[in-house]
């Protein structure tokens, strides 16, 4: 399924990714461009009456701009994707794209439940500015998305991808862990870079980097919680929503974490946990959102059906983080 | 919340919804439409380049219209809806008006993830024919889509909604139960009129009939295997995969059930389960549309990422068929 | 696996069963012994210093011999069987043996973790009175508990059994199903009769009693909240938590479904569901004995770590009866 | 609940315990004992009868006694305690006793459903030899295991227990995660010494050890796949299936770990992977004690309903064993 025919199509693709090159990111013969480091999965704002406004989401990345992120992701699922409408979505990584520093990485969302649409959306990405895509694996059938079938599917995407491909699993959103036959197969595709893995399960990470270590695969921890774990493993980054409010301090824990300062880091990781367990399992993007506003940043409201956090929650999330001596 | 303005919106609604009775259904003063009965959810027919057959679905509109069902679901979980554009959503909906008897219902799945697209698409659905409209959980932030979020969804759409709203919870793709209470508390919102419940707890089904029993609200059974069980527990009809072949025998089934036949309806209840789990749980949407290859009507392939049939699973998919004499 | 000399050890076994059939259960050639009814799954009760009180124990049983039960369940779930030390567990079925009606059948619960004490204690309970054992799963390796370690386990139990065995799959307590396939293959055992499946998924109910219709194989209900139901797919009786304190109206609704009055037995049904969840599921044990004292019954303190119900909690399971009028 | 009379009969408790200081563990006043470091927990070797073997479980230690293990677990699930009589698992924590090198700690498992038995068997342990207990929680009625139901527990057994506890959440095997916050509670009882967490989260082994870092408590990995991530985090050792028979590369993981070597930590660390998986969640105790036989100890068979690996199984063992460099 994985001939040399396939490969020639994606190797197309791949040269145009890799004219992107002036953007900042080096890639010889063969070699994957390195997306290693820090992301915040940006949120998307939104007006009283629910429009998204590109003026907030323009400040916020202003703001974000000045951390040592090596890129953003937009569209991830603290982007309320699955709210937007698709030339909602390419606007939003438009903005993005123009709101950013240009030296940074933008990955972009790209994942639909079908096959058809997340090879468009991937396109319709590139065309908007995005680096690379970061594809979360189709749900609704959970049933029957075996191994077979989403191998099936990400090859699909990044042989028509002009830009490369993260595979994205999150278990809590999607109920399917990506399994690590599937990630370990996938990981020979020259136009398939990386994963996020949002599970938390760091033997799980440590297993698909030991098993892909002669592919080049890059992995990126998808919560803060798990990020110094995971480096531990060998995972090269982390997306992080904590790093939409601490992210100075989620970049000086991968800091330390690459210095190998561990005893440091292990005081800034505990201290982040929970923080970080608040704004993610806890109380989801109206935690994070509601956190961002205390931090400086716009976070403003979701989108209906995720409603306000209640006092009592409110309540509880300010102290996640004034406990752990954020606030 | 659910005070009187807020009925009294839904009143406006529900009179344009009333309208509808020149296609069949009486309601009185205060009562809500009768939706008892069996309904195919009828599955999207695509060509071998993954274009819609409308062709195709006509021929087997037509065929599944000389049975005795009360009505048509389109677009509910079988209907492959997440991977059809909004258009395709609402083509396919029209084209199965006009091709479906007219003493028939159309009962048009119009879920989205977020409360505003549902609406819309909603309203869209009835514009183009639908009778009322089956309303998916939504289920991307599960973590977050509390009985409180779910009610404050549901009760916007029945406001805005032009037809009657039937609550739809089908935990195996969304990973979600609509809580007892949620769907306790939505009964009384007038422009909602019942649930098809596809999580096959009868016990559930049974204490949600009875709580609400002073609110004309009707339950149908999501899937075969457990109709007979239902209509026991105070049921009123069922949308069944299974339908979409053997659509004589459901309905016998049906028939055996008001009818008290209960020895009768056990012997063929028991043949059915087995059948009726080949469709759903063990070879999803790709075994259905095999099965109706086999039946007389046109399966044809899935869209990806649904992949064909293994032929050890087609062999495995018809034996659960010929052992219990079907084929 | 189960060859012919496996079945003549267990012919033995059995032939020793069916001497006892002066206690009132009929049993020709090859046919197995009639299970059909209803059965209260009896409580220990224990004094304020955690001893089994025995005195009380036969209070109960001489209350509840009063109503048309079947027989009884000793050392079910609810009988705090992990609690007891082996010669407590004896000693409690000796008591009941005693003090309930010459007339009626005693299951008693004799499964172990391990295949060896399962065998002794079965044999020892037959020693002391019991007319079937009722064998739980084993659980604690559950990721080991196979089909083929299933059938081993309970084929060696039932070939070495004096007395006829009665599978009992609990997921609710032991995170696992006694899969199908299982059941229909160890139906085929002439000293296996039957089986209590509390999982309260009606489907398989059915599933199995439709595939196990050549064996003469018995399923009881697990509880009351499914009963009807499970008359309704072919179940012959029902093994009910909440017997203990509405004895007579589970046994009506027995009655009612034996004797097709479909309509009445579904309100009775309806009526008894959230009490039946109210003693299970949501309450437990604590919450049944606090019921047993209020209905004239012993109920008594847990023992250990099983804790008294909160005065919030208290209230909450009153309400669950006083709503339903049986309070 | 825990007030200083409860502590007072405790201290009576910890300064017998304190009395084995002779076997080498310090504990100034106040102080917790050391429990860190790497334990195998032993597997209980039958005959070919199902007969407790003590000559090969003394064999089994000579061997693993010249390893650099801290100590040794008896009776942890690796030891089939549930298949165990009680008067079995107290002669195999006396057999271990006399055959491992003195200067080790033996951690021994004493834990039963309920609250009583657990005292007593803990009491038991005590007195054969144990340095300490290891308490894994009560399941059977996981429903009502809440986090005051367990606190309470615990905080009984550890009030009356001579000896030290450690806490132990396992749950593969008891589909029951000890609760973070009753493992913050019970860390400040003075004696509970730490918590062996076998549930492989290691944001929640992060988390136990910044919340309890006041109480000097101590947690160890429960399974090698996660060894390295849980020092990052701050745990001080790890029960480990595999130092059964990698025992020299699991401890060699622990020095490369502490002293900071994380390179070559990992390394090590993703080899161990695969093979760790296989002797606990995939192939379990069989597969534990098939490779013991493959590397110089007695294995053997398990107790039933344990079966031997099929030799589909036993290849597939041995392939992620050779994969990885180890056979």
């Amino acid at each position: 399924m994985l001939g040399p025919q396939v490969w020639s199509s994606v190797r197309q693709g791949l040269s145009r990714g890799l004219s992107r090159n002036v953007r900042g990111w080096a890639s010889g013969e063969g070699k994957k461009v390195d997306i290693s480091g820090i992301y915040p999965p940006v949120t998307t704002p939104f007006t009283a009456t629910a429009e998204v406004d590109y003026g907030k989401l323009e400040e916020n990345l202003h703001k974000l701009g000045t951390l040592p992120f090596r890129g953003f992701v937009v569209q991830g699922s603290n982007g309320e994707f699955p709210f937007l409408t698709s030339s909602e979505r390419l606007e939003v990584v438009s903005c993005v794209r123009q709101a950013m520093p240009k030296d940074r990485l933008l990955l972009a969302g790209s994942g639909c439940e079908s096959t058809q649409a997340t090879v468009e959306m991937t396109v319709s990405m590139a065309q908007v500015g995005a680096d690379a895509a970061m594809v979360v694996t189709p749900c609704y059938y959970r049933g029957r998305m075996s191994s077979a079938a989403l191998i099936h599917h990400y090859t699909k995407v990044a042989d028509l991808s002009p830009i490369p491909v993260v595979l994205y699993s999150v278990p809590a959103n999607t109920g399917l862990d990506l399994p690590v036959d599937a990630v370990v197969m996938l990981s020979q595709h020259p136009n398939i870079v990386g994963m996020k893995d949002s599970g938390g399960d760091v033997t799980r990470i440590g297993l698909i980097v030991h098993k892909t270590r002669k592919q080049d695969f890059q992995v990126l921890a998808g919560s803060a919680g798990f990020l110094m774990a995971s480096y531990a493993l060998g995972a090269v980054g982390g997306v992080c929503a904590l790093a939409n409010v601490l992210g100075a301090q989620v970049c000086q824990l991968e800091r330390l974490c690459l210095t190998g300062q561990w005893e440091d880091a292990q005081k800034l990781q505990h201290r982040l946990i929970e923080p970080n367990m608040a704004v993610t399992r806890r109380f989801g993007i109206p935690g994070l959102k509601k956190t961002m506003d205390w931090f400086g940043y716009y976070g403003g409201p979701c989108r209906a059906p995720l409603q306000e956090l209640s006092p009592a929650e409110e309540e509880a999330l300010r102290m996640d983080f004034t406990s752990n001596g954020w606030l």
